[in-house]
């Protein structure tokens, strides 16, 4: 029987570790100290340390995760989320170690997480992207893209991240002096005074696709989901298909998944991302190169176990099921309860679960990996449950996700859920009436 | 909003709540004393004490349950399975109380609750039943009925029950001396010596077919389940679809149980049972006028919330389905885990729950009221959970079944969780190769 070590925690190596089950092959699991008790490792066939808590040490430590995948005789490994799902070299590492890497190829991770290289590839796919010009030499040249692109526009630091290094522009008379002080942010903080200008879309939705490809060339997707409700770019609840879609955007977003994937030739599952404005405008935005924490609604809405196929393509088995057997049945929404202070800028709540009851019943799923007893720790991400629900239609999804959040009850750290109870009653959320700012701009309603 | 005395307890008692929450109308629990802080309490909007732990004292007690409704201003009142649920007469008391019952109307459970009046209507529409003759006069009319009927046969007790006073013949020869003692056994027991011959089936498949009605004539069915494999007639899993069936006994069975409840006016949910033949000959047996424990897995193949379904016909709503609509998508398993020692003939096995773990992740849903700490009492029912799984195909569904069962932990009470890890582990089970006899033949195998 294969072996896999799930090089991962919390929910998402709980979610793997089934997934082995049902495939049939055999999971091994990874912790730290901290982690030795913790539900991934009581459900796994075996399991082993690999170094102390904080993940420098030992989630994202490579030498010692492939050092456990060869001495605990594993065929495979499979990355989940975070922590070294998206690092190309870990993956080839992985492969040279003679291990099957479960996950897309080295070359399309390293391609899709320059995320310059991905817009040129998707370009030149066809698929639309954001505006923007290439890095300018000056303010003419920012002038004049700026022009082109039509106002409002970003001007993006080249290397930026963080928010660092953008400036709102609307209209040609705040260019220069903009203009001017990016170059300077720019370079305080990134040491290279490169800019360029982007398209500011307002008012757009979140939307991505899932995707499934296999090594026989294969690739299939598993329709959308609407992914806008975010709160600092992370996302808080997701919903599956995406609920105001035409029907002509909704199908050239798959059709734009589709020959992204098939010229990608990816195989493994993975989330092809766009933007789609209020005129149905669709941009792509990038492609998320393993699988991703909301797959478990597009599985609810599918019937597909997403994470099973991973396994299938990357033993070297078809994908169980071609596109024309991909139906769509109910809606399913997802909440995810953090253990985050909302009171206090959502910063992290470590700390003992003193009593846990989950919710269950009819169209009510729940990953985790907590229960009464379990201690959150504070060196890893704060994703504690993902409370997730379908119904026959969205109506249905919302009064059980309604029920579900009131049922659940997690004491003894603070988390999100109350603000989750609060966000699934508004008004704005019932009638779907939602872009990537409403959370933001709606959260202290919710607090 | 509407308010629904929810009459009984354990796991139907929170699906009913959760029911009630889905639909939109509250819901109050009832409880003994024993039960206070059980889950069904927890969860409902209000509760009320009924009395104290045994049944007859409480749940089974009509007068307390019908002040209950009233003190607690309820509209209506939901019997969920077993206890009251098929009492014609307190069907029939709540309704002159100006309440609203939950199930079908008191004729309806009346007619079916009386076995012999049952299989009369069922031959009056038409659907076939169990072979048999009318009380017998004397061992000539005996003969004569078994000849005609044909060998094996069972003679039987017109007021039986229990397997009193049932005898098996298999050819002429053993009827004379079997008619003597069937006769004394039958006066013995009941006090009338009146017996008659039944077909002696066997290698058959209990099946049952899921309906709903409204109180606007529609009566749809929400397709079959197999409930072959029981102990002392007590189901222990049920599948949905039907394994084995061919599609013209499949097809059969739907229109047969349709035209039953058409013809009963049959509002809410119900089940029409069969028994059917290796042959596919198909036998009417009875119809269970009220919600199944097996409910579930039809509820996951379909997407049909049966309780809240039967919620809204009780108020006077059309069905929310109609026939064209109800599609079947995978295959779902139910176990039902009991509180009952397997090495003690079965026998209750209460005590305080030490620790639980349930079953969670892709497929799985588990409808149960036990948690760590819950204490098991020696009053009711042994069921404390089901452990349902659905899959895209029957073997999903099994690997995904030997995955949750392997997953659950219930300590500190005897259950017949390895029971089941040993059944659904069988050669035949995994090859749908098998009858209502076969899991009595190979308990041994299981223990």
């Amino acid at each position: 029987m294969s072996r896999v070590l799930v090089a991962n925690r919390g929910e998402i190596a709980v979610r793997i570790v089934r997934a082995c089950r049902d495939a049939g092959v055999e999971a091994v699991a990874v912790y730290s100290d901290c982690d030795a008790e913790s539900l991934h490792v009581t459900l796994a066939d075996d399991a082993v340390r690999i170094g102390p808590a904080p993940a420098q040490d030992s989630y994202l430590n490579q030498d010692t995760l492939i050092a456990a995948a060869m001495q605990m005789e594993c065929d495979a490994l499979h990355p989940g989320y975070g922590f070294l799902s998206e690092n190309a070299g870990f993956a080839a590492r992985v492969i040279e170690a003679g291990l099957i890497w479960i996950g897309p190829s080295p070359e399309v991770i390293d391609r899709m997480g320059d995320k310059a290289q991905a817009r040129a590839f998707a370009v030149s796919c066809g698929v639309p992207v954001v505006p923007g010009s290439d890095v300018l030499n000056d303010l003419d040249e920012a002038r004049a893209a700026a022009l082109k692109i039509g106002y409002p526009v970003l001007l993006k630091a080249a290397e930026g991240g963080g928010g660092k290094g953008i400036r709102l522009i609307t209209s040609e008379s705040e260019l220069e002096l903009a203009y001017e002080s990016a170059i300077r942010e720019a370079q305080a903080a990134f040491g290279r005074a490169s800019i360029y200008v982007e398209k500011a879309l307002s008012d757009v939705r979140h939307i991505e696709v899932q995707i499934l490809g296999d090594q026989h060339g294969n690739c299939i997707h598993l329709v959308e989901r609407d992914c806008s409700l975010q709160r600092l770019r992370q996302k808080v609840v997701e919903e599956a298909p995406a609920p105001t879609l035409s029907d002509d955007t909704r199908a050239a977003l798959h059709a734009y998944a589709l020959d992204l994937a098939h010229a990608m030739s990816y195989s493994s599952a993975g989330t092809v991302e766009f933007l789609v404005d209020a005129d149905g405008g669709v941009y792509f935005i990038e492609v998320n190169a393993r699988v991703q924490v909301e797959h478990g609604i597009t599985e609810m809405i599918t019937g597909v176990d997403i994470c099973v196929e991973q396994l299938r393509s990357a033993f070297g088995a078809p994908l169980s099921i071609d596109q024309a057997s991909v139906a769509v049945r109910g809606h399913a929404i997802e909440v995810r309860v953090n253990a985050e202070n909302p009171d206090f800028h959502f910063l992290g709540s470590p700390g003992e679960i003193s009593y846990c009851r989950l919710p269950a019943g009819p169209g009510v799923r729940v990953d985790t990996f907590i229960e009464t007893g379990v201690t959150i720790h504070p060196y890893y991400d704060s994703l504690i449950a993902k409370i997730m629900c379908i119904g026959a239609d969205r109506d249905e999804a919302i009064r059980r996700l309604t029920r579900a959040l009131d049922e659940a009850v997690i004491d003894g750290v603070v988390t999100t859920l109350p603000v989750t109870r609060q966000l699934v009653s508004q008004s704005w959320f019932a009638e779907a009436d939602y872009a990537t700012h409403t959370l933001e701009k709606n959260l202290s309603t919710l607090l």
